[in-house]
């Protein structure tokens, strides 16, 4: 990958960044706080250790964009050996397509015609099947993907989405499905080539042993419906799915052929509390790259100082804590949206005026979200500043 | 105000929105969920009661943007007769200032040189002194400020900002804050001219005599010091803060002279609970204008729905749910970053998919920093889309 002053200056249409050149000047003590770190060693450590371990196991990956938003991400990711690169929103697609990724797979619904036509646009620009799949868990989607795709000419590729457990969206697995790709099929514009499985109550429970097993149970659902789908006559080779807490667990799964793996890149405290495979209490399988770095503005009070960062600038709908880098013993509270309370375990010593804390965010994917960058950074310097690509409807209005 | 075709395409140098001339074709039904979306006529309603309401009670009003971080809406309520706006950061001081915006008072302390010669810019290039005031509650803010008004050759107006009980920024009032102001004004460019006083804790108190009793005590502090500083010489005419849980309590309390009411542009489920004034459970001195409109992207199960918003569009930290506008019954529950459950109390219908359901969020502020956009709309139409232009540290690095 390319480092330093040039690599910069990443471009993407969607956001007006005027003239970075100066970044080679940017620390973590002159970012403008609140702000949004990556550290670049531990993301690269990250990026490889899964890559290896997928090639070791026989397993592809299309790591999720939901997490990072991040085109330059994605293209480490797909130079590291993914297959491809999953999208959780059509503005997701959308711009890992215009950085020139393929393989995207949407694995959400989408049921209404305007953005069924963005996605068969994107296809369309990419080269149709092969370069974009959708998970369709509904006769709805299916009958608007079908008209859409033969109105542009295009074909695309589907996998049928399935419900192994979390409720969330997806056909019921085994016959319903089977019923399911069959009225997709019908569509010879649209080909079946597998099943998508999250099993998103899996991929948080804490403990080795019992995340394995609601994981094998979840994915035995898939892996079943694929048989019965090649039974049934289709060319259903893709069962994609998992998740960073599951990834050592899914790919020696018979039947998996890919995981859908998002926050290894960047870890974050409610992940490292899912415990370890050999029963430690930390999962240390990667090390954790994102941070909240922020500034102490406030020290009126002897036992408490306030950092510049709250509900707007640290998600904490989850239910762990930021977690203080490099700072023993830092206990961070909300104190609403602006500010964050920090107190010391112990009575040890605070922070002062001015002076900066970072701190691991509780769960990385929301925490993207409040941001439109990220700051790269090699030790406290700045490499790159990336744009956050792809939040929600940005831009969305012009391509109805 | 301006409406119309003309008046959405809203100028904002911070953001690259192409086109939107078909603005007047969109509708709740096709803009592309999950969407944020301003009832107009709320809005206005909303912003006309307040300017009343402090016409009458003859106390100056100066609305914060932290909540809206919206240029258009700022301007209309400088034109609804507001003497200024506050910003809770300096992104958002720069984009009010970029818009015309004077009279702009940063309410949170910034204790680093970068953010401290962005604001004095800011006053320089809007004519100094009275047209940008700081809120200052720490000597190494004052001591920075008068570095950098020296050097820019810039007079700045200062208010002491005082930590009247919810112990997050500020000096304590009484005696500590003269002191403060004494080292203030040590410098021939900064300008004491009053005293800031922000009760969150009593903004949100539940119960009209009970929310009364607690921002009394809290203003009453902030009223004494003003005193204090008139007494030791100063020209300490202004005392700002106040919420809007409490402006018809703090407009009434003596030395009380400007209210920094954020929400009631929008209300939410939140400020909906604290009760009204005359013992009503709902608090509806203002009128529910801000929704986030969503679609249902599944329907596998009987009982509950998938809809296409979680934690990255709709905040849910505090403690109350999302409420279903225009469907009783319809009840909220996160399902992850991505998506919404949403069942029906006591067995009603459930939405169809594709449908879209619009729900007032639990709280306004943190939940329009998940956007990029607004859509104001008139009853179903969408009549402008105004950019959310002051988020976080967009835009920062360049101006360092």
């Amino acid at each position: 990958m390319s480092t330093g002053i040039a690599a910069s200056i990443v471009s993407d249409p969607s956001r007006a960044f005027a003239a970075l050149a100066n970044v080679g000047d940017l620390t973590k003590a002159t970012i403008p706080t609140p702000a949004l770190i990556v550290d670049l060693d531990s993301l690269e450590s990250n990026i490889k250790k899964m890559a290896e371990h997928c090639r070791q196991a026989k397993c592809a990956f299309r790591p999720h964009a939901k997490t990072h938003k991040c085109p330059e991400i994605a293209r480490r990711q797909i130079a590291a050996g993914a297959v491809g690169i999953c999208a959780a929103t059509v503005p997701e697609a959308e711009a890992l397509a215009a950085a020139g990724i393929r393989g995207i797979l949407l694995t959400s619904p989408i049921v209404d015609a305007g953005k069924i036509a963005r996605m068969v646009a994107i296809a369309a620009s990419a080269g149709g099947a092969g370069s974009v799949m959708l998970s369709v868990g509904h006769l709805r989607e299916a009958t608007l993907l079908a008209e859409a795709a033969v109105a542009a000419k295009v074909n695309l590729d589907v996998l049928v989405d399935l419900d192994v457990g979390d409720k969330r969206t997806g056909s019921l697995p085994g016959e319903p499905a089977v019923e399911l790709a069959r009225q997709i099929a019908k569509s010879k514009r649209l080909t079946i080539r597998g099943v998508q499985a999250y099993a998103g109550h899996a991929s948080h429970t804490v403990g080795f042993e019992a995340r394995q097993k609601v994981s094998r149970e979840a994915i035995a659902k898939a892996a079943l419906t694929k048989a019965l789908l090649a039974k049934d006559g289709f060319d259903a080779k893709i069962l994609s799915g998992g998740s960073t807490g599951t990834y050592n667990i899914d790919s020696a799964i018979d039947g998996m052929t890919e995981l859908q793996v998002g926050s290894y890149v960047f870890m974050d405290v409610d992940y490292r509390r899912i415990g370890g495979r050999d029963g430690q209490a930390v999962y240390a399988d990667f090390q954790p790259s994102l941070t909240v770095l922020t500034t102490v503005v406030s020290t009126t009070h002897a036992e408490r100082v306030t950092v510049d960062a709250g509900t707007k600038a640290i998600d904490t709908t989850t239910t762990h804590r930021p977690e203080a880098k490099n700072w023993p013993g830092l206990v961070y509270a909300r104190a609403g949206d602006e500010f964050g309370a920090v107190t010391s375990e112990g009575g040890g010593k605070l922070p002062a005026i001015g002076e900066r804390v970072e701190f691991i965010v509780p769960h990385c994917d929301p925490n993207v979200n409040l941001y439109d960058r990220l700051y790269a950074c090699r030790g406290d310097r700045v490499e790159a500043i990336w744009p956050v690509a792809a939040r929600r409807e940005s831009g969305a209005a012009n391509s109805r």
